[in-house]
Order: structure tokens, then sequence, then C-alpha cells
């Protein structure tokens, strides 16, 4: 995504490694984008009285991922007990949410791919949670 | 707010005391909005160089809140440990908005609002953690 | 909403009758935290299948109220065309959302509601037309 | 973007060109991000009182393309009008944002990148805008 450019750049200095901070923000966008796609996808299955739960999570997922990958983006004057925790709040959106989705993966192909999605901001949530 | 009614108008039981509940989503709704305000009204002041870490923080607490307020307001198959840590994850956001904008609030008295506002909804989402 | 206190102490002047655009700014923030609920609440429910048209019209409304809510609340050097724009695309999205929550009103109160306060979120965005 | 993968999954027929249709979705996505970032880096700079305004669109431009991005995700049941009107809103927020930016260009090159992947993001709401 282009906003790594901004990130590279922008003014004041980056209080973290460059490219775990960008990999985080990515995901978590790319994460938010893809639980609104699936929560959208399970809503219109005809079997969706099985993927309520998944819906749900996806929904939460969606937010939460959205918020984070804000705060994360932004370099100016940061809190970072704030940033720590929006980060922790994510690992376990998706971690919840990927859980859920792997359920129904064999008979919605596209819960499998919201599961990668979810497993893969959460590993980089915790790559950047590990330098904060 | 009229969310309260479609709360207790929803088809499943809620988890937790409702007004606790609904009070706790109410305090997040209404400090998104008033943190967007906030840093647009900071954004316009002469002397904006000041308020740079207010508008920041008000950024991210807008994001949060309404992160938050969303997934408190779904009563729909909730995971109790991601409804915790977007509690949690708020009421740090709160703080650090509010102690920002309260060294702000003798010259700006949108700070001032915003500050109590701020506590007002770290409050209500202290109540809501301690039954969760 | 405290979201109006802040409005009043802006220090840029406002652009447009600042009591019209206050209940415009509020009503969209309302109708955002509404329509998550009844989405929700539709989600929630025993006959879900019904409702899927509501839950995706009510999705969308909640997230387009939310992005009109900020872009009217904020005052510091508007974009009087995005301004407007804004608000009639709210207005296309409650009228929809209102019109498909009506058709399930007699059987879930919720989504009355909802009609109620999509309806009322429209009538405030046109009066804020009217204006720019 | 991934979410590419889940539209391409959707148990509905896609109701417009599938192709033309994620791409906007992807752009709506990546201008949110782009510009959240943008905004942020404009605030980090020593001369931020002449950016005030490109802080500003930058702001209005994250949270309408966001929504517009969520709205054309769903595939779900949608309301064409509401699309339509949704695309139009982000074309006018597009290019509002990036003519501000364009302004900033020659002294700040994260506003020449905003500026590109706003006018990137409009065309593609064109090309989608066009088949509507």
């Amino acid at each position: 995504m282009r906003v790594r450019e901004i990130i590279e750049r922008h003014p004041r200095s980056i209080y973290v490694d460059r490219e775990v901070l960008v990999r985080c923000a990515e995901e978590c966008f790319e994460c938010s984008a893809t639980c609104t796609a699936c929560a959208d996808a399970c809503l219109g299955e005809p079997d969706g009285a099985e993927l309520v739960r998944a819906i749900r999570l996806s929904d939460d997922c969606a937010d939460v991922c959205d918020a984070t990958g804000r705060a994360v983006t932004r370099q100016t004057e940061p809190d970072r007990g704030l940033i720590r925790a929006a980060i922790e709040t994510c690992i376990i959106s998706c971690r919840a949410c990927a859980e859920e989705c792997d359920r129904h993966a064999a008979h919605h192909d596209h819960c499998r791919v919201c599961a990668e999605v979810c497993r893969s901001c959460e590993q980089a949530c915790n790559d950047l949670l590990a330098l904060l």
C-alpha cells in the first residue's frame, strides 16, 4: 500500500523500527477491508444462520482494525501506552475472528481467506508489540 | 441517545447489566463526536502549534471510541475477551486525551469540555469493565 | 449531545446557521449508532433470513452517517461542495434504510425505532442542505 | 489487497463488472489510509499553519473514502442509488483533497504522494460510476 510512502516522508522521527510499523499499519487496513467483505459474504450465504457469530466477530474486527491502523499510522506525538493497548486489542480481535472463520473454512472459502488475513494481521501486531 | 431503545428491544439476552452497558455505549459515541470536534477546533486556533499533541490524541480517541462504542453496542454473540480489551484501550485513550486537553483548558474552553467528556467516558468504561 | 458545546466554542466563524448545523451533526451521530445497533439486533433475530436487506442497508447507513457527521462537525476550512455531497448521500442512505426497516416494523420494534431515527436524520440533513 | 479474494468468492452475483468494482474498493481503502497518514504528516510539519486546509480536507477524505470503500465492498442486496451517491461524494472529496495537497507538493513530498493517490481513487470511482 502507498501509505508506506507517506510514513517514509513523515517529518517526525519514527519512534520504532519503521519496517515493522509500516507492515502493522498495512495489515490492519487490509484486515479491516477483508473483515468488512467477509461479514457481507457470510450475510449473503443461504445458511446465514450458521454464520451469525462469524458476522458479528468480523464486524467488530473491521472496526477495531481500522481504529488501530489509524493510530499506528500516525507518527506525530504518539502516546505509547495507547498504541500498545490498541495493538493488544487488535490481536485479541483478529484471533477471535480467525478462530470462528476457521470453523467455516471448509464450507466457505471466503472464511478461509478471512482467517488467513486475520492471522497475518495478528502476527504483524505481535511483531510491533515486541518493540514497544 | 436513541440507541438505548434498540438495545432494550434486542432479541438476545444482554450479557451484563443493561443500564451500565447502555451508558458505556452512549458515552463512547458521545466522546467520539466530541473528540472529532475538539481536534478540528484546535486545528482552527491561531496558536495551533501549541495544540499539535491535543489534535493527535483527539484524533486517536475519536477513532478508538467509535470502534469501542460499536463493539459494546452489539449484543449478538459477543466475545467477552474482545469487549474487555476494547474497553481497556478506550480507558487509556480517554485518559491520555483528557490529560492533554486539561493542559489547554484555561486558554481554550473547547479543550475543557473535551477533557470533561473524556473523563466521563473513562468512568462509564470503568463501570462496565468492573462487571465483565 | 455535548459536541454542540465544542461547536459553540469553535474559533472559526460557522459558515451556516449554527443551530441547523449542530442538529444535523447530532442526528448523523445518533443515526450511525442506531443503525449499528439495529443491524446487530436483526442479526440476532431467529428469522434473520428475512432481515438480510435490513442488515446490509443499516451497515451502509451506519458508515455513511458517521463520515457525514464528522465532516459536518468540522468547521475549519470546509469545502462546501463536499459537505453538500456528503449530506445528499446521507439523505439517500437514511431514506433507503428507513424504507426497508419500515417493512419489518410490525414484527420487530427495533426496526420501527431505527426507521424513525433515519427519517429524523434525513430531515435534519434536508434542513442543512437547504442553507448550503 | 486481499479483499479482492473475498469478493471473488462472494455467494451473490456481483451487480457490475467485478474488476472495476474491486479496483474502486481497493482504491478507496488505500486512499483512506493515505489521507490519514498525510493529515498526520502535515500536523507534524514545522509550518503546520500553512497546512491547516490540507489537514482538514485529508481528515474528511479519510472518512468519506472509508465509508465508500465499505459500501462498494458489500455485494449483498445493494441499493444502487446509495452506491452511486457515495461514489459521487468520494469523487468530490478526492478532488478537493488532491487540489489542496498539490499546492504543497513542491515543499512536502507526502502531499505529492497523497494528491496522486487521491487522483487515482477519483479515477477508479469515475470508472465504476460509468457502469452504474
